[in-house]
């Protein structure tokens, strides 16, 4: 399936089959791997991601997150997460592109430093990288999903606190979305693609000056 | 190109064919309005794009992000934002729902009102309301564009004020990331794949319990 048709079919899954699809861990791993090719800032891959699987746990989940039903449904939730920490990553970053031979070894130390010490620096910085790129990840596994005929629905809406108590995510991991996938039910039927806004009202070109 | 071989070859490019590749305007306004088939929580489509093509624009650019050589090589770069304000898009999204069949004509008043009260009553709401959705939209124009043999760079430093007073930025729009598009410099190769974390690293099952 090729990406512009990928993108035009995806949509946010309503209600899955129950029961129908107990999704392999080997399957969820590998579409996660695969998702995690995505860009990130100093490739710094501050993504993590927890998946749900188990019929209690996800008794728990639903409780999280207002009981909606196709937590129970779905064969798989990821809670995707970003780490305000991942920063912590930069002097292996750096050792990989010292034996890529894209960075002196000299320069690996200094540099890792100097990145490690912008978010140390920011608390802007640290949010943005616990955000940004777990999305970058996920919108990459819903496409990938799709490919492979698996229904997804990003869900933005749980309790942050119940979450982070039931699943054990400690305070610099952000709890950023979760990802419910399986198959579709045959019962409801799949959304229509929601209204969009006219390409006016989101493009601007240049400047911002002249539309707002 | 189907999704996974899209993923794969997906590079951030780190150096563009200078002047080779004036991206015209329709092409980059379809991979936006196309990227824009991306889900965003009630359908609220907060993202909003200003695309720079222009060379003294990029020059400009160029002066906002550290002096980074690709800013002003690329055919385009786009600043990719979003709006803290996107939940007044609400009573436009519910009267489509109405259209389509799937909300009762006497429901989306009090839905809307219901869904901007959550944005307006919580500011991490319009925050991650501002960032997450447009990266769901760049991580699929990235895609997109590696389809098209269009080669992009996703990048995440700049000068925020820099950025604000140059392209005419309101407060209530975050600037998230900027995506730098073009031809591959056939002078520089493209860079290998950084190194990638261990799914051990990054996937928890059930709980981050036993790992953190």
């Amino acid at each position: 399936m090729d990406v512009r048709e990928a993108v035009q079919r995806r949509r946010s899954t309503r209600a899955f089959e129950p029961d129908t699809l107990r999704m392999k861990r080997e399957e969820i791993d590998d579409l996660i791997v695969q998702a995690c090719l995505a860009p990130s800032e100093y490739n710094l891959q501050p993504w993590r991601f927890i998946v749900v699987r188990d019929s209690e746990k996800k008794q728990v989940l639903f409780e999280c997150t207002y009981r909606q039903e196709k937590i129970r449904e779905a064969g798989a939730v990821i809670i995707v997460c970003g780490d305000r920490k991942g920063f912590e990553t930069a002097p292996r970053v750096l050792s990989d592109m010292v034996a890529q031979g894209t960075v002196p070894a000299d320069q690996a130390g200094p540099a890792a430093e100097s990145i490690m010490r912008q978010y140390q620096d920011s608390e802007q910085a640290r949010e943005f990288l616990a955000l940004r790129n777990p999305c970058l990840a996920a919108m990459q596994l819903m496409l990938l999903a799709t490919e492979r005929g698996i229904a997804t629905c990003p869900m933005g809406g749980f309790s942050e606190s119940e979450l982070r108590a039931a699943f054990h995510i400690p305070d610099h991991i952000v709890p950023v979305m979760l990802l419910a996938m399986g198959l579709p039910s045959t019962a409801a039927p799949q959304p229509p693609k929601g209204m969009r806004l006219p390409a006016s009202e989101i493009i601007f070109h240049e400047t911002m000056e002249s539309s707002l």
